[in-house]
């Protein structure tokens, strides 16, 4: 029934590569099929204006497409002199996820900004792009750990995310570029380890949708939030 | 509980004005309680160059707030040179929802631009937004009716739009300023009036929440949203 | 002979209403018939950087037309990504205009930002904000005055503004938009209670005038702005 | 009295050089004392937008100061990204009081743009500005009627313009910019060739002004405007 | 003598990696060494305005560095709403060297552009960008005549590129970072497969060179063009 | 052969004029046949943010051309919001190439920045500029040191700048728009008076060139530094 030949509750091949850069502190590329995100996290000191003096750190993120990451090319943002509203608002949504998983306090006066580079796209660029930052995220506090920036470990728990959608009337879980495209509803979930919801944002693209669609899209998503997870604890060597 | 001493599932007091300026082809003032936004709808031939030819019209939104909206002065982006993420994001979310009440076939090549300018702002910008400018865009349908701009009715549902969150553990409704800024979970909610869904935007602030408290947020947001539907068929006349 | 019937040297129905928004230190819509303008004044502690150390204070405004306040829609300047000239020529009027109300040095090293936003347009945008601005700003000075923050009241005299054009070659009082768009000349005028100018902006649109039709407006703009001086007055509660 | 030694009523000495660059239809350095901006005339097939299909041409103006034309360095304009209000306010006033030097129903589709670009800054780069930019208008005309690009001559009468101001409680002439800065009113007068008005341009710098003062500043500028004609007309070769 | 050991004449390990992403008509990874440079080009029917109705295709290049390629975190482009002035220059170098492997005219009306973004840097992006550019454009060449889109074969000759500098009064080629940032010349050279230059662009950071260093670095860049072009060909499956 | 009627080792007309505006530190006009730019320098106290502390001064340069310097007008750069690649490449050539005439240690905390604004354009504005820029900067030295700003005498070398092509297969100096415009190869380069180079940087427009014409072109250039030195030292008042 899907495109890809994929059962509904199966997502993508799902692989993270650490160190994939030398220069970040922390430095992951992660793929969701062929959806391909590079997550450099890099850690300067200071922090916002807004935030100066009030004795903690602060987590953002960055979000960009490198112009033919999709089928055709997209015009260069910096080119066209301002980041577009889908970016900006990818961006935030990055951000606010990756802060869930970090206890700013205990980060000091340090600001961590995750680039989320797409070289490819082929949908769902802004879940992967959350569950590769965090990874990135977590190398970039184990050096600061290591290089004594830090004196108590500001890592609260892992973050992951995926996207699920109704797609010719079935619920099914991590959409690529064709389902994306011809979903009826689009839904992106941001999950911590324990089974609770950071973000969920759903849109009905084409017909709204109902309560038990809604439901039936979480489960989906949990499941598949489960799956990152095992896959962030492998490459980062944890255990549950 | 609530710093209003509203009950956890009572909506604020809702206006609809109709007729609110003189030029626009539609034009509401909407409050809920504080909060007031100036929705006008503005109707003009020809559609975005990539819509040209598809027979089809489009519906977009502008949103902005007026510098004094709020209790400080914000920058006035125009002055600024640019859109805040923030601006993007809510113009996005309300220029979908919008398109949910209108079949675009049926519009011809037509464009509507509902501008939803905040003049006070008490927390609820984005869902009274929503709510205001489905009215001011049916008036805008009705012009255009009126006027034989469009030989059947592209109207197809009333849409409206109300915040839950979750604020000292508790469920609660159509949250004001002190609430949204101490809640730990933050939704926007969209609906149609036969209660399907057409965006949930939950966000975790300050704690991760439940499916449990998302459910208990979907309920009190399906109940706002009808007392939102009653006020709107008020003001338009019309019967379910 | 004028398009709304009125005498050569009758002005448009003029109301001010304070207290219009509740966050801004002084608050007043201002109309001058279907003119409406949401004059905002925000008090905020400190100076420009050019004026830092000199004890003394400052007085600006911005001004902005919501897209839809004219006939057909205007591009909202804030997605332009830039004011345009008319509105930065406005605006520095209106700043201008004001300062001559105030003593900048009994002030302190204090900001006060007048916003004026046209929300419906009928000519005379820039006379009408200057007028209600004027009301707001003393509305700021008095809350000034009642929270201590100044010692001694900064208030010299009140401004006020009318614009007078010639029409048909008669000059006439305060044009509406059916008039401006067809006069030979416009002029801008602002006064004090003393009938002093402050500033006297006249423009020949279609034809060059006159000494003797310069004379005439001015006689017109003393009147008119007499009439405003009242209102103004009348409003905030003082006696001349 | 005047820094400068002038009396009240005498004008700074002006000159009116012709043919200043080589590749402009029209090009004039004009030089009113120290300040000298240069004025070059550019023809071109087309009118802007709003325009087409009008059977009328376009006359505009630019304004620019070169960085290190004043006193001391100010920032270039193409660095910072935008034009100041400034810039805006002088380029539209040049625009309007040369378009009331031609007919631009007989100029035919064609638009010309005046840069004046102020090489040296002393006061009154907006007068000087018109004035040369006047006589580079007339050249242009001239070029486009030896080219055969119009078949009647579009030119309507000359415009000149001058400063006035109160310095020291008294009506002045011409102010350089150690009276500008000083002064307790400036204002800056367009007249047309037989005594007319464009543009009255009043501001009260340091004190209101009376209108007994306004006709003093208008009395000066109309014999200031006479000698700028005689040298317009003297370095065009044309006779009253 | 080189921090990394290498002789004077030799350059880094070069690779060239066809087909690193999936949606480009041409996409090559390059790295010299440590630095590594993403080169997508992309087809599109049309050409810029200037050319339209010429009878001929154009190729141009845009640059871009990831934020993190770099030792510390560069702010991203996009965000900053600008392309800085070395971005240009290195975009415009890129275009220029390109056009000169291909014959515009047999090129048709398409527009080829390569992006080159930069995902490491350790010195020598512009000429790795060259080097691995050209490879795509070949590559989107090959996909132009697949596709029938044009007739005879546009391709005219590879060119590539290499940076030569003085490094501690010793001519060297391709130049990493460290020996970039201490070097008292730096010079970039654009060749083609028979010796001759496209573009030599050599600076004094620290010292002025004389002309038989420049000859030295001239013939140290012939050594190094050629091994390039040995890559080239190999990777494109083409013999001399 | 030259469109000119000059030898191919002939340079243009060459002039200095010292003093041309009376504000700046150091002024000069410069001329290149029928190129001649401004040339300012300005003595500001401080260095950018990144020298700060670092015990030295900056030089710098920014580069303009009127909009009618050229045959058709071109777009003002300050109207368009940004300055194109061109103008930023060439400002930053003209900028190191002046950091080559100063010893920036003994300069101090001063920026000296070096405007150069086109006022008529023939070819090799970039040229000219350096030439000419480089005797104001000597200006704003000898200006620094009566005003007993700095100690000892920052000033180096002179510089010089001249462009050499091949023009119908002939190497020739100082080329003029109708050679640039036809050339093969363009090149500029910048020498020290001991004959050494400061820049090369030359480009094929249409055919590859040979290290023989490579050659040939540095031979001219050489010979037109020289001419340029005497000029310089000439009007400085200097002997070799």
């Amino acid at each position: 029934m899907r495109p890809s030949g994929r059962r509904p509750d199966q997502p993508r091949e799902v692989t993270l590569t650490r160190g994939f850069t030398r220069h970040a502190e922390g430095s992951v590329l992660v793929s969701f099929g062929d959806t391909q995100v590079l997550c450099n996290a890099s850690v300067e000191a200071g922090v916002p204006r807004w935030l100066r003096g009030k004795n903690q750190g602060w987590v953002t993120a960055e979000y960009g497409m490198l112009p033919r990451a999709t089928h055709t090319r997209g015009g260069r943002e910096a080119a066209r002199g301002k980041q577009g509203g889908r970016t900006l608002e990818i961006q935030r949504l990055i951000g606010r996820s990756l802060r869930a998983a970090v206890d700013l306090k205990k980060l000091g006066e340090f600001t961590i900004t995750v680039d989320c580079d797409v070289l490819q796209a082929d949908g769902g660029t802004r879940t992967a792009s959350i569950t590769g930052a965090c990874v990135a995220l977590v190398e970039a506090l184990q050096h600061m750990q290591r290089k004594k920036l830090i004196k108590s470990d500001p890592f609260r728990q892992l973050v992951s995310s995926i996207s699920v959608g109704v797609y010719k009337n079935t619920p099914v879980l991590d959409l690529d570029y064709p389902e994306d495209s011809a979903a009826d509803t689009d839904m992106n979930v941001v999950m911590t380890e324990d089974g609770k919801l950071i973000e969920v944002q759903g849109t009905a693209e084409a017909e709204a949708f109902s309560r038990a669609e809604l439901n039936a899209m979480l489960d989906l998503a949990e499941g598949g939030c489960q799956t990152l997870f095992d896959k962030q604890r492998e490459v980062l060597g944890v255990r549950r």
